[in-house]
C-alpha cells in the first residue's frame, strides 16, 4: 500500500531529516520560533511527497505533518485535521514568530493562516526557503542526474519524430509523447503565479522572435491567446531552426535543456545563425571554466552578454524585438529557482546549486538558436548533467 | 502581427465590454469604486488574452490595462509600466475602497499591491469574481460548446488507440497525443493552489480506489510522489474498467467529460459494475430533468446521493476508501469554478451557469464506473455539451 508511511522510503525519511535540520538552522539565524509550510511545492521538499496539508517546522528541528488527506498516512509526527485552525489548538508552544513563505501561498490563504495563530508575528520566510533550496543535497543532485539522462534519451529521439511538411506543433506533440513515454511527469512547476507553459516551448522561424508575456528566455505565439507560449502552427520549411526547450521533470525534480534542430542540413543553415549558435556554445565553455562557488551570479551574465557583444550578436541575445534580461536560473523542484543569472541579482554561487544556462540568440525569419544545460556547482566548477549533444542536429 | 491590438478581434471587443459591464453592476452593489485583477485568470477573463500586468476596472464601467510584457500591444485603455506602483500614479483618482481578489493573487503580491495604494482600503472581491464568472456569456457559452465537440472527438477514438498488454499510464499517453491533435492546449486551469494535474487521470483496477491528496473526485496514485494522481502503470487486463477523465481546454474554456471502457467485452463485466454504471446514466438522466435556473445546488447532490444509497451503492459512490464530497462543480476558464454540487453548498443554478456533473463509483479490483458531463443551465433546464456516448465502450 503506497500511502501506509509519509515517508516513501528509509531513504527519504534520511534525506527529510537533513533538509529538516538545515532549515531549523536557517530559522534559528532569521530568528524564527516556527515555520508553517502550505503549497504543494514545499510540502513536497519537507516530505518527499505531496499531501494536502501543511508542515510545521520548529526552530528546534522539529517536524510536524498536520494532514487533511489523503487518509491513511502514518508516522511520527503525522496528525490529521479538517481545517488549519486545529494547528495552533494541537501544539503544546505556539510561536512568536511564525514564518510563512508569502510568495508560496495566496493571500486569502496567508490571512487564514495569520488568524489561526492570533498571537504570533507572521514573517515573511520566501527568501530564506529560496536560499535553502538553492542549495541541492546530494539525493536531490542524483535526482536531477536521472532527469538529465532521461531528458537528453527524449530529444535525441527527436530526428525520428521528424516528417517533412510537420509543423511546429504536430513536431512537438511527438516530443510531448516520447517524454512521457521515457518517465517524464509531464508537470512543469513554475514559482509565482505569472509564467505558464504545457511542457515544452518548440519554435521556429517567425514565432521564435514574437513578444511574450512571460518571463521566459524566448516567446512566441503559441496556438491561443489564452497560452501565448510556444510552437504557433508554424510549417517548418528548410532553413528554419526548430529550438527545442521541454519539461526535464521525471521524479519532482526537474532538468531545464535546450537544443536546436536545423530542417534540412545544418551545412546549408546561413552563416550568421551557424555563428550565433556557435557563440552560445563558445559562452557554455567559458561559462563553466569560471563559474565556481564563490562566483556572482551577476558576473555570468556579464560574461555572456559580452561576449555576445564581441561576435555582434548583442541585438539578437536572447531575443531580438524583446530581449529578456538574464542568461540563466535555479532549477530544482521548480524551474526558476535561485540563483538568477541577471544583470542586477545578488546572489553567489554556493557548492550544490544547480542552474540552467541559456545563451540563446534569435535569428529573424530562421527561428532561435543556443543551448541550454543545467549544471551542478561542485567545488571545481560546473557539472552538465544534461548531456545531448550540443550541435545542430539535423531534420531530413 | 498577432500583438497589434490587446483585443483579439472585434467580436472579443465587445465581448470584453459586456464582461466589463457586469463586474462593474457588482462592484457598485458591492460598494467597490474600483477592482484589480493581477493573476492570468482574471487578466484573460477581462481582456481575452494573458498578459503580463493588471487589468484596472472602475464601477463606472472604465477598464484599463497596465501592461508589462508583451512589448507593442496598442489600444485605448492600454499603458504601460515597468512595475505595479506606477498604477497608483497614472491614475486621475484614487480608490477608497479597491476590490482584489484575495483568493487568486500570492500573499506577496496582494502586500505590495496594497502598499502602491496606501489611501485604499483592500476589499477581498474573491466571491464577487467567482459568482460573475459562474455565469458564462453566450460568446462563452459558444467556446465550451465547441471544446465539447474536439473532448468527444478525441474520446470516440480511445478504442483506436488500445492494444492488448497495454498499462493504464501507455494509453493514458496515447490519449493525450491524440487530444493534442485534436486542438487541446494541455494547460488544465485549477483554481486555488492545493490541486494538480497532467492533462488527463486514467484510472484502472484497484487504483481507481488510492485516497488522493487531491480534491478531485476519483484519486489514483499517479507515477510519482510528487504528483500522487492518476495513472500508476497498472496492466489492463480483462474484466477492469478503464475511467478517462481527460483535460478539455481548447480555448481558453474547458469542458470536463468522463466516460469508462471496458477491458474486453462489456457483458462480461461484474453485474455490480455494470448496475453501478447504470446508476450514473439513471442520475445524469434525473439530474437533467429537475435542474433548472432557482434549483439549490446542494438539492443535486442529494439527490444523486439518494439514488446511490436507493441503488445500495452509497459505500461505493464518490469513492470508496476515500469519498468525495460533491457531486458536480462548474467549468470555465478553471476546472472548479462555482457552483458546487455539495451537501453544504449555498449557491443555487443560474441561468448560464456550466456545470460538470460526475455521479461515479468505485467498484473494488475493477475500477471506477460513471460518467461526467458538462452542461450549460438554460431556462428550460440542462444543455448537455459534452455528446460522446454514455454507455461502457469496449477495449479489445
Amino acid at each position: 500500500m503506497q500511502h501506509a508511511g509519509l515517508f516513501t522510503s528509509p531513504t527519504m525519511e534520511r534525506e527529510i531529516a537533513l533538509r529538516i535540520a538545515t532549515i531549523a538552522g536557517e530559522m534559528r539565524a532569521s530568528g524564527l520560533d516556527a515555520l508553517l509550510l502550505a503549497d504543494n511545492v514545499h510540502l513536497l521538499y519537507t516530505s518527499g511527497r505531496v499531501f494536502a496539508g501543511y508542515t510545521y517546522i520548529t526552530s528546534s528541528g522539529e517536524a510536524r505533518y498536520f494532514v487533511r488527506r489523503p487518509q491513511g498516512l502514518t508516522g511520527e509526527g503525522v496528525d490529521y485535521i479538517r481545517k488549519p485552525e486545529q494547528i495552533a489548538e494541537m501544539l503544546a508552544a505556539r510561536p512568536v514568530r511564525l514564518g510563512l513563505p508569502l510568495d508560496s501561498v495566496l493571500a486569502s490563504d496567508a490571512r487564514r493562516l495569520a488568524l489561526a495563530f492570533p498571537d504570533a508575528e507572521i514573517v515573511d520566510a520566501s527568501a530564506m526557503m529560496r536560499r535553502v533550496r538553492s542549495v541541492k543535497t546530494p539525493f536531490e543532485q542524483q535526482l536531477l542526474r536521472q532527469d538529465g539522462v532521461l531528458h537528453a534519451k527524449a530529444y535525441e529521439a527527436l530526428p525520428t519524430l521528424y516528417r517533412p511538411g510537420m509543423t511546429d506543433l504536430e513536431l512537438q506533440i511527438e516530443l510531448e509523447r516520447r517524454l512521457r513515454q521515457c518517465g517524464c511527469l509531464g508537470l512543469f512547476r513554475i514559482h509565482g503565479q505569472s509564467m505558464e507553459l504545457f511542457m515544452a516551448s518548440v519554435l521556429a522561424g517567425d514565432n521564435a522572435d514574437v513578444p511574450s508575456p512571460y518571463d521566459f528566455a524566448m516567446g512566441g505565439a503559441g496556438c491561443h491567446a489564452s497560452l501565448p507560449v510556444g510552437a504557433c502552427g508554424t510549417r517548418l520549411v528548410k532553413g528554419m531552426v526548430v529550438m527545442v526547450d521541454a519539461c526535464g521533470n521525471f521524479n519532482g525534480y526537474m532538468t531545464d535543456m535546450t537544443r536546436c534542430f536545423a530542417v534540412g542540413p545544418v551545412e546549408e543553415l546561413d552563416p550568421l545563425t551557424r555563428r550565433a549558435h556557435e557563440t552560445s556554445v563558445a559562452i557554455h565553455r567559458r561559462l563553466a571554466e569560471c563559474a565556481t562557488p564563490g562566483t556572482k551570479a551577476s558576473t555570468l551574465y556579464e560574461i555572456a552578454l559580452a561576449m555576445a557583444h564581441d561576435a555582434g550578436l548583442k541585438a539578437l541575445f536572447m531575443g531580438h524585438t524583446q530581449q529578456a534580461g538574464f542568461v540563466g536560473h535555479g532549477v530544482g523542484i521548480e524551474v526558476n529557482e535561485a540563483p538568477v543569472l541577471a544583470p542586477r541579482s545578488n546572489d553567489t554561487l554556493q557548492e550544490g546549486n544547480v542552474i540552467a544556462i541559456e545563451p540563446k540568440f534569435v535569428i529573424p525569419h530562421v527561428g532561435a538558436v543556443g543551448i541550454e544545460n543545467t549544471y551542478i556547482v561542485r567545488s571545481h566548477g560546473l557539472e552538465c548533467i544534461t548531456n545531448a549533444p550540443w550541435h545542430i542536429i539535423s531534420l531530413a
